[in-house]
């Protein structure tokens, strides 16, 4: 079991609420929908038969052009390159593709079921990774035997690439495996399920502290589910200056504390949740949820997808006018409406239909857009945070409210802005390999960025893509 | 120094015959022109920075289409491979998509030059793939340190892939490699430099039987170089009923014999030569290509890019109406007015300049076409030869001169018919994951390979690629 799914909290073990006819109702609607959503993507998946292809950037005039793009033209390029290694991010499309790399250990909500069954979520991403950031990425699920062998596959596989997406890896190894990749290799390195979840809520928090007039030196947090996610928000939030006294971590054993029964095997089994069970948690609060949110200024869940996880009481419990992140997909640990009727003054979730949706895909293709076009080195968490506070003053400058702490992904003139912030940022930390302005950078994002959109609507006027089909599909002959 | 690259032969230790002021110049002018190329291939390589680009191929009407190309939808098609993986080659990218993987220790002509300089060419591969074949290429040249690190490197990423290709690598570590992972992986595993160039080699030697009235039973053959094209020629040979007694390699330590000292050595360091060794060469002839090549029906030399490996004398020596296949590149080991000059009938050579170019395109996108559309388990001997025949085939339609023993790369018309062979191979060896009739395969082979083209076209229309800049490029702003 992964520990980035409690599954049950202490709190979900209470007896569970009475739930309302209409909220049922309303639970059963949902699941429905989420159900049939399912059977047509595994429709459109077999009539389309992949979600991404590739396509000549060059042109290609008559078959004696390829003596310029191959041999015996090609040599001389890869002369220059062997002279300079670095050209590769000039005479190549190195310095805009990206791998995605999964083991397949934890995949969306459905646990370890390998990298074969991952392959169309990676496609799924590399999909948005062109049509939201101009990124070319490659779906890379790999079978390895242990977290050692995955380091030396991505660590072999890099000289394609420009920087490396890890993906749906099972928390604690995903920690080990970032690490030791940034520092092995010579670019940007992102555990999305860490990083882009982190940004993401990190960005809508700091909104939501003005919101609500707080400072982040002054707030008393709860984190509940210490996985990927909550560990990576977590060294952000401490980064940003929230008391590590006054911050508390909730897993499945209860809150994280130095004295806790099991931290003598936390320090050699998940080396990164034990040194936060040393230094957060003032005051030595013991016991469960319900111990850990007396007080609380903000609660950021990140567990399993359970309603009812968090509850009425645990909102009454906190100060007044609480934040909620209840960032479970597709189900909330707490529905909105009712964290709201509770107290709760900022509610955010992961899902697109209520407001505030936390979601990596405001964070992960524009850090991309960044980190490539400075031909970035590494992945610092100074570039997350910078991420971050882009996102935040993209929420702003369209005006802060309760009801809009993030931008949508609808307001998508924010993402060149954060693009340009990142690579300013790689700039600034003496980590680039190309050093622009910040508004040549902002000018690049936002060609690279309106690309794609252009893309699509020339294959579909061509008829190179397929019209999408009425439901049911049904297969051609020899597609898929 | 690799095995496949024994200069100086015997042979080629000879003193040098006088070069004539105009055969000079004219090597002179080819040389420059060959600068001049790789200079103008490196200002476009900074140009376009790319070769290929990954693009949606699913409509996005908006961001709500993402809730089926991505999550939540998309976890029902995971669910699905997870329960039955060979779904994967119907709901994912993965039927039509190739790794071509290098450790860049053999690129080109330039040796050894390692993973990062090897990425143009691979580049350029992914770019014909395309091209010719519809195929979805990834370049993947991996950094590893170890022929078994390279094996763990390509089982590891093999779940994203239809196929692999493999390129560039050094003679002999390719031979175990390939066969090591055609037994590990459940899919088509080929090495351009052994079965690309053999399939082109044994489809041109076929026809040129044909036009000298050869039976290919009764000839003498001599193969100079035993690198990995020409072991992988001896095999396709010998499958068609060359007599082993009949056919000679010469290497950089002369003619291979059961006999020679080394052979101990090699029964260790390169058994695949080993073999051969102990089977050819009946009569037991010793010494270098000029004992080798008394009496041959064919030479094919596929060696060191050394003008003169080959010489007139050579070529007299052989019988009447010899077949001399000279394919080392870009500089073949005899010019084919020097050979056809010293009595040889047909002449064939890697360049596409002169009549009979044999070249690994006139396959590899054809054979990946075919195995994919079959979702082929393997890439058996049988495959490849079926390719051969049929590409022979393709020729002769045209019919047969000793200038037009191979289908030139315009005549595209015989590509679908040589997939479509391979596809029927794989059904009929049981190892096609889809089995459909011949006629199938080749309307589905027509298809996928004439749609790159009108991709090309639209991505040009649509200004989506840029049109090519006249040389001198000045690299835009940012481009690159």
């Amino acid at each position: 079991m992964a520990e980035s799914a409690p599954a049950p909290t202490p709190a979900a073990r209470l007896p569970r609420r009475r739930v309302s006819r209409s909220e049922a109702a309303a639970d059963r609607l949902r699941e429905g929908q989420t159900e049939a959503l399912g059977q047509r993507a595994v429709e459109l998946a077999r009539f389309y038969a992949g979600k991404v292809e590739t396509v000549p950037k060059v042109p290609v005039r008559s078959l004696h052009d390829f003596s310029l793009w191959y041999t015996p033209g090609i040599a001389e390029v890869s002369r220059a390159i062997h002279r300079d290694p670095d050209l590769a991010f000039e005479l190549t499309g190195r310095w805009n593709t990206v791998a995605i790399v999964t083991d397949g250990s934890r995949v969306l909500g459905l646990g370890d079921i390998g990298p074969r069954a991952a392959l169309p979520v990676m496609e799924g991403k590399a999909l948005l990774f062109k049509f939201l950031g101009g990124v070319d990425a490659v779906p890379l699920p790999v079978q390895v035997g242990s977290p050692d062998a995955f380091l030396s596959a991505v660590e072999s596989i890099a000289p394609a690439f420009g920087g490396v997406n890890l993906e749906d890896i099972a928390s604690p190894k995903c920690f080990g495996i970032l690490e030791e990749l940034s520092q092995r290799l010579e670019i940007p390195v992102w555990h999305d399920d860490q990083l882009g979840t982190a940004a993401a809520t990190v960005a809508g928090l700091v909104n939501a502290l003005t919101v609500t007039g707080r400072d982040v030196r002054e707030i008393r947090t709860v984190l509940l589910g210490a996985g990927a996610a909550n560990l990576a928000t977590a060294r952000l939030l401490l980064a940003l200056g929230q008391s590590p006294e006054r911050l508390s971590l909730v897993d499945q054993h209860g809150i994280l504390d130095a004295e806790r029964d099991d931290v003598d095997e936390l320090s050699i089994r998940h080396p990164w949740k034990y040194r936060l069970a040393l230094k957060t948690n003032g005051g030595g609060r013991t016991g469960g949820l319900a111990e850990a949110v007396a007080g609380a200024d903000v609660i950021v869940a990140a567990s399993t997808p359970v309603p009812g996880t968090l509850r009425p009481e645990h909102v009454r419990a906190m100060a007044p006018q609480g934040i909620v992140f209840a960032l479970a997909n597709p189900v909330p640990e707490i529905w909105p409406e009712v964290a709201r009727a509770a107290g709760a003054a900022v509610v955010a979730t992961g899902r697109s239909d209520f407001p505030n949706q936390v979601n990596n895909s405001l964070v992960f293709p524009a850090v991309f857009r960044g980190v490539l076009d400075a031909r970035a080195r590494a992945m610092p968490d100074e570039i997350v945070l910078a991420a971050a506070r882009e996102l935040a003053r993209g929420a702003e400058r369209k005006g802060l409210s309760p009801h809009h702490i993030l931008p949508t992904m609808e307001e998508a003139e924010v993402f060149p802005h954060v693009a340009a912030a990142v690579a300013s940022q790689a700039v600034a930390l003496g980590i680039a390999r190309r050093r622009h302005s910040h508004d040549e950078f902002l000018e690049r994002a936002r060609q690279l960025m309106a690309r794609p959109a252009r893309l699509v609507r020339a294959l579909a006027r061509a008829r190179l893509t397929e019209p999408m089909p009425r439901a049911p599909a049904k297969p051609r002959r020899f597609r898929a």
